[in-house]
């Protein structure tokens, strides 16, 4: 199984950029199922309807999110009958929607797992041990298992990676917005990138107006952050399964600008 | 001016790397200049005066700090007197050591600055209203400037790289251990990268035993950390500067490890 | 010099509160100079000119502000031009506002300092080295001098206290809304109070509607906190100094709340 | 049903002003069972089997701990054997010890739970949930039960209270080292203190010599920080049970120092 993950669309010009890349990243990658990160696809601040639907009609076939998953209310109005996105799963029981899920296109199935970790980030559940339960179960229906770690310590996203080593296909890390050079295959099978990066404005901070960003870190006053504007950058990871074990054959960045793609 | 820069040296097998690498990063790179960031060098915690006379003895020109600068107490004994290391410049009047130097090789000068971030790290001085002072001032007798921007938070690492270009030859971040994919030349002239990376175990997280880490982030009970063993890799940064501009002319990352590197 | 200190006022109770009790505070304690933490005082973020206005009316002669300085952005408009209301000193140089102040009523004359702590909140400049240059430069002017210190952490705050002792008649502390029992004069003659607690609403978390604080508890979930409703508490710290030396020759906690009340 | 619980038992000096005190303790307050928390006990750091017995043998009849609970590394020899001692409960399953207990005395019964918060804490298992389940359990034996919630921020402690108001006897904070002037009965019946304070030191900060506390907030660098020496200081709480309906018929807070105490 040849899958393709999106690292956090942000924004109108990451929408965008999805649209304009999805007919490249196909062709050139041939990828059965196509993941994508969303928590930020909304003006920088969570998901709604109408995008969800966008980006699935656009040929993205699952979504996951993180710690922006309720910055757009609208959410809560419909992720509850939207099979096909997940939030983090260590969210206290009886939070709406689900943590993982079973993406199917054609004859092929994805378990695809969203987690989100603790360390510099709010408090909540254990990812490791509901990591434990959910490969668990998932494994019992397939072995072909993306997990999006939605993390901002390395420390932890590389300890995620190690102790899923044999249980996921993929663990890929979003929320820092800047990919990671350090694709590889663990010993035990699966794939691993600490950081996928984002997809969006390619010339601000994390996808947000740079000047903003600036004047808050150097006058400490209340800065409104903006979708950046520009030119863009798509980031992701492309990832090669073998079916029958759900071990990852390859794992490769990819990483595309408005100035370094050549359109097909 | 050619400048290579060495991610985080983590404890003896990183000081191997660097001693059995620097012949091969020589004859590829032909840096006039060389840095390391050595704030683990000593057992992943500090360093100490025989590791420093080592790196200085292996070809390593200036030595950069971070977070664990006094993590070995032996410091305080030397770091006065060796005006080939810089802590971060952002600590309080009075500490020990300098914040900037400037490393002269034959009839190369590069002006060197360390600074912390403080995302996710202890308060201590705006590294943003360091950098002005220290560049102002280094300006003034060089061009060729390098930053290693030691912090945990990619938006303070880039909000950092927006704020001094034009001022700095290469901003490069350390600490996070992990290479990011983003090397790039900014509009006016300075190279930049969120992370260059470790140099040291290969296979651990962040350079300690991963049994250790895994069993702190799954139990919570305290997990004495200790350096990795097994396979290295070696991380960091090739920058071509134009000596009469300082201004980068290209920026590239370096990663190998025992398995990818082919000895010269 | 008789000095009464109210903690942060929250929302249209707390100032309703302060208006109902400043006679009887005069009454009882017979203040020369009334000072008051104003950070919540509109709708529990921030202050405006309207509210400023009315706690002066009321007998307030100066208010310090906090972490929620600048929530209310009106307050860009005066703060400029008000000589009686002080936010964090040790805020970097060009933010609005001062850091301290003489407040003047007949022929008493009280320095007041507002400071921030660095300690579970945001990065700022180092409170303690601000507080060496503004109590050497008000020290030229009066030795009675009241310090309200906005911090989270007892460690940060009783470090103050002890770093303050001789310089400071009042080191008090804000920003928990709850009130310490730990009034005393240290050795040097300063009164220090950790923390002096809040004014307004009793019965709800730090003064917000307590539902919503506990299901951002349980459920990680957004919650909107609004400014609770019911009986009232005021929280404030009554100090004597002795105007010639600048030392606290007495220290009482001020804690009253509608139950506990009896009108004069 | 008489409660005395004692807060946070801080060093040699903590440990010597809990023995001279118990017997004015039991003499003022007439306990039926008196309750220490001793995550400080030894050297400001941990509990070990001898202190633990010693408080027995003076007459604490139950200790609760804290995030300090693992720092001294003999624990882990005899928490499982001891009964009478309780770590915070929302740790993950498997960890060492218990977090709640049943303590007898004579006829008397008691519930003891001890939780951790998480706000400005390290990551752990929701102390809500936790107390929910615990609580159910408990009150199947007993209605009269106590529950030290081992936090940091007023906020998360506060919303403890009033989230197990009517099913607790009290819910007394520890940690910040510093008591609060807030003890009230609340609605339904449970007794409610921010932080009892603690026992040990007076003249330091947080029990520990201010000279080294304050050289790491001024300087940044490592510091070592020992148990101050000097006064004393005991801090803590009293509450008075109806065993019929486990609800609090008063509650009083308990704090005598060197200066202030006259020994009966
Ligand atoms: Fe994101
Ligand atoms: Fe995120
Ligand atoms: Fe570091
Ligand atoms: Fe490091
Ligand atoms: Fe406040
Ligand atoms: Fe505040
Ligand atoms: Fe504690
Ligand atoms: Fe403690």
């Amino acid at each position: 199984m040849r899958v393709v993950f999106i690292g956090d669309i942000v924004g109108n010009l990451g929408r965008e950029t999805v649209k304009r890349l999805l007919p490249w990243l196909r062709e050139k990658y041939r990828p059965d199922i196509v993941i994508a990160n969303g928590e930020n696809a909304a003006g920088g601040r969570g998901i709604n309807a109408a995008i969800t639907r966008e980006l699935f009609e656009w040929g993205v076939h699952g979504i996951t999110m993180g710690n922006h998953t309720w910055d757009n209310r609208e959410i809560f109005e419909f992720i509850d009958d939207e099979p096909r996105l997940v939030r983090p799963a260590n969210l206290p029981p009886g939070t709406p929607g689900n943590g993982a899920m079973i993406v199917k296109v054609g004859s092929k199935e994805l378990g695809v797992v969203n987690l989100i970790g603790r360390t510099f980030l709010p408090p909540t559940d254990d990812p490791f041990r509901a990591a434990d339960e959910l490969l668990t179960e998932l494994r019992k229906q397939t072995k072909n298992i993306l997990v999006d770690f939605h993390a901002e310590a390395t420390s932890e996203k590389i300890a995620m990676g190690w102790y899923l080593d044999g249980r996921a296909s993929l663990v890929v890390g979003t929320h820092t917005h800047v990919q990671t050079n350090d694709n590889r295959i663990l010993p035990e099978g699966t794939a691993y990138v600490t950081d996928a990066g984002m997809t969006g404005p390619r010339d601000g901070v994390l996808g947000m107006e740079k000047e903003s960003v600036i004047r808050r870190f150097t006058t400490g006053l209340p800065s409104r952050f903006t979708v950046a504007e520009g030119k863009w950058v798509l980031s992701g990871v492309f990832v090669e399964i073998d079916d029958a074990t759900g071990k990852a054959r390859s794992v490769q960045l990819i990483r595309v600008d408005e100035d370094s793609w050549i359109a097909v």
